[in-house]
């Protein structure tokens, strides 16, 4: 697989126009007092499905063969990613195959399924990747990769496009990594535009695979991942790993109880709904790292699809002092 | 007391200049298919403080004598108008006293402390009203109330202003009422660019003190009343009651589940933190009344200041089917 070119990243970003929405970009004087930075935060929370994975599974499916009869798309993801498909596929006339391992999270089918995909639940979880082949042949489909994938990767690389293109002079780009799709787009649009900009991947401390995984250069596979973030619960693939020991400035670690704050911090000041994975890469601003302070920061708010089962209570507890 | 001209409610517009945000109009294709409807959303979630009440303070305050030494404020308010006013106190040099009646909500009292205010427990709810009195009398300052008072209601008024600047011929614009101010401003805002403007007070049924008073013509007192909406609690004034009977076109009544069902609503869909007071004017339009079917319909969505300890376990409760 190659990795994507700015080209790549261009081209992407004229397939969604129209299609995805040009997410706002918002500031805040408190979160900037907070951080003693200048914070630009653009907001992959307001994107269709409610989060960035639209970008890449709407370009990657835009890219396929279009003789007909158009073959079907095959995808494996508990959660946006699987909605992104979905939705890409009914935009583009295609059947849809969401291979989704259980436990299922109800509202996250109930939407693909409202986009017209077909949920394909696996029991067991290590079986979902043979699940997803076998779907794959048995339907003569193709397999679109949640993260590991050239087209998927151009396509979120968008979202740091539109912010470089709005903001100049960025010092530093804040974005939380799972699989690290969204991070190896950031990277390539990042430094396409900016060759100085300090790129920092933000990863919970239950879910640290990312950090090894650059710092031994193989892909270290998650081990019992234990965190809020669930889209942060993923391994790195062989593209991402060597996008982003290519770009990476550094690590950012967060704890569990920096990921409430910083969803709370953001649903009280900011009064926007984030995910717990956007919350991961506020921790470092909201904790006023030395390497941000008087910097101008922009950060990657990746989505707004939170399971209140799990969030109510947590906010619900009184605030840690700070 | 007279009621406040179109002029006044330019002249408002044209103090907050600078000052008040202006605020976002959203829109949502998830909210027109669920309501039959072309709406507006005016996002005063994201007004300073949190909530529209900012307007009518920082316009009231405005307009003081300003012979030095400047007088101090007083104010009775345990939430919104009690931030307001301390921030425009702050932002115009005057020192601000708010009587808060107990229970107190923490995050509430530091957030008028923040902007410098000074708070006033009131032990004994009733008798907040004279310890307000006290202190302007002590003090030589100036009260002022949170909604029967023509600057507030005027500065209230430049929410609807700014929305019916920027959506044409809408049909009818729906808000949620509790003491009046807000839907007063809307009301005369409103009426002056558009005659023919349907306005609907939304209320919950657990106090529909507004929807009697209008009736009987007559402020009729809250009896122990009980909602989420804890803006909505307050009784009408003589000036907000004058204005509503001659302006309103008709009443909304909303329960309690309807409220959370909204908020969840706009949480999981439009990704925007509001509170309760602002959930009960969505209510109409998740229910797609028949009298909103097919019309162009502006809500005010009055704030953002959520109580989590409260709000959060409603939500992590399973959804109503519906």
């Amino acid at each position: 697989m190659a990795i994507p070119t700015f080209t790549d990243i261009c081209e992407a970003a004229n397939r969604l126009k129209g299609v995805a929405h040009i997410t706002p970009v918002l500031t805040s004087r408190q979160l900037n007092a907070r951080a003693g930075a200048q914070v630009f935060l653009k907001c992959e929370n307001f994107q269709r499905v409610g989060a960035f994975k639209f970008r890449g599974a709407y370009y990657a499916v835009s890219r396929l063969p279009t003789d007909p009869p158009l073959c079907p798309v095959v995808a494996l993801s508990s959660g946006n990613h699987a909605q992104g498909v979905a939705l890409a596929c009914a935009l583009l006339g295609r059947e849809a195959h969401l291979v989704m391992p259980e436990p299922i999270n109800p509202v996250k089918r109930a939407a693909v399924e409202g986009y017209g995909g077909h949920v394909h639940p696996a029991q067991d979880p290590h079986r979902a990747e043979d699940l997803a082949q076998e779907l794959t042949q048995a339907s003569h489909g193709h397999f679109i990769h949640a993260f590991n994938d050239p087209d998927v990767i151009a396509g979120q690389g968008t979202a740091t496009l539109e912010l470089l293109q709005g903001v100049d002079n960025l010092d530093a780009l804040l974005a939380p990594v799972g699989g690290g799709g969204l991070l190896s787009g950031a990277a390539l649009a990042g430094h396409a535009i900016n060759p100085r900009l300090a790129l920092y991947a933000c990863e919970p401390a239950g879910a640290l695979d990312a950090f090894y995984s650059v710092q031994e250069n193989r892909v270290v596979p998650q081990n019992n991942p234990h965190t809020l973030a669930e889209g942060l619960k993923t391994s790195l693939g062989s593209l991402t790993l060597a996008i982003l020991r290519a770009h990476l400035s550094g690590f950012f670690v967060v704890d569990e109880s920096e990921i409430v704050e910083a969803m709370r911090f953001t649903y009280e000041r900011l009064k926007i709904v984030i995910e717990p994975a956007s919350a991961v890469a506020l921790v470092p601003l909201l904790r006023r790292e030395s390497l941000l302070e008087g910097k101008k920061v922009g950060v990657i708010l990746t989505g707004g699809n939170v399971d209140w089962a799990v969030v109510g209570p947590l906010l619900a507890k009184p605030p840690r002092v700070c």
